[in-house]
């Protein structure tokens, strides 16, 4: 069984432009347009088993990128850091906002 | 001829961990401890061609890596950012400070 995760779903965000062509083919009708895997295979005429098995390795391959370069991890927590900011910054808290500054020039 | 670059110093920072073994340990020895292509040569007993070539290779690895996912042209425009920000910060400057937070949201 194939899960559809926001998880898997930011990963494929992160790392589509290193996929071929037909992996981001399946993996944009399955996650993005939300089709069955029936739906897909009938799509584009290859059996049932066929797309189930692509889309297995390219999540495989999506979770081996996130453990090498850790986009998304790396952005959740950016994201974090600059609200954090943003709220420092409007409430005049310059120790604080400092603070978070540093924590986000060590993420990098 | 291979030039020993800054920019492909950073490139190798930011992608190896999407490298083999092999492009490297070659990278490693060529860029980080400056050894010549001949000394690496001697050192691994491969042909000096097959270290320029896989060396070249990787390169072109790493070259095409940035032009997908662009991580060291983002990680230079957020570190100008973030430099900016702390300056506005330490001014007191707000308003400043808020566009420049907004920018940094926008670049993810």
């Amino acid at each position: 069984m194939l899960e559809k995760t926001t998880h898997m779903n930011s990963l494929f965000d992160f790392y589509q432009s290193l996929l071929t062509a037909k992996q981001k083919e399946y993996m944009e009708m399955y996650y993005r347009e939300d089709y069955s895997l029936g739906e897909i295979s009938e799509a584009v005429n290859v059996s049932r088993q066929a797309v189930y098995d692509n889309i297995k390795r390219t999540e495989k391959v999506l979770i081996s990128y996130e453990r090498r370069l850790q986009l998304y991890s790396m952005f959740t927590k950016r994201k974090q850091l600059i609200t954090g900011l943003e709220e420092a910054i409007s409430k005049d808290d310059t120790s604080t906002s400092l603070e978070l500054i540093k924590q986000l020039k060590e993420l990098d």
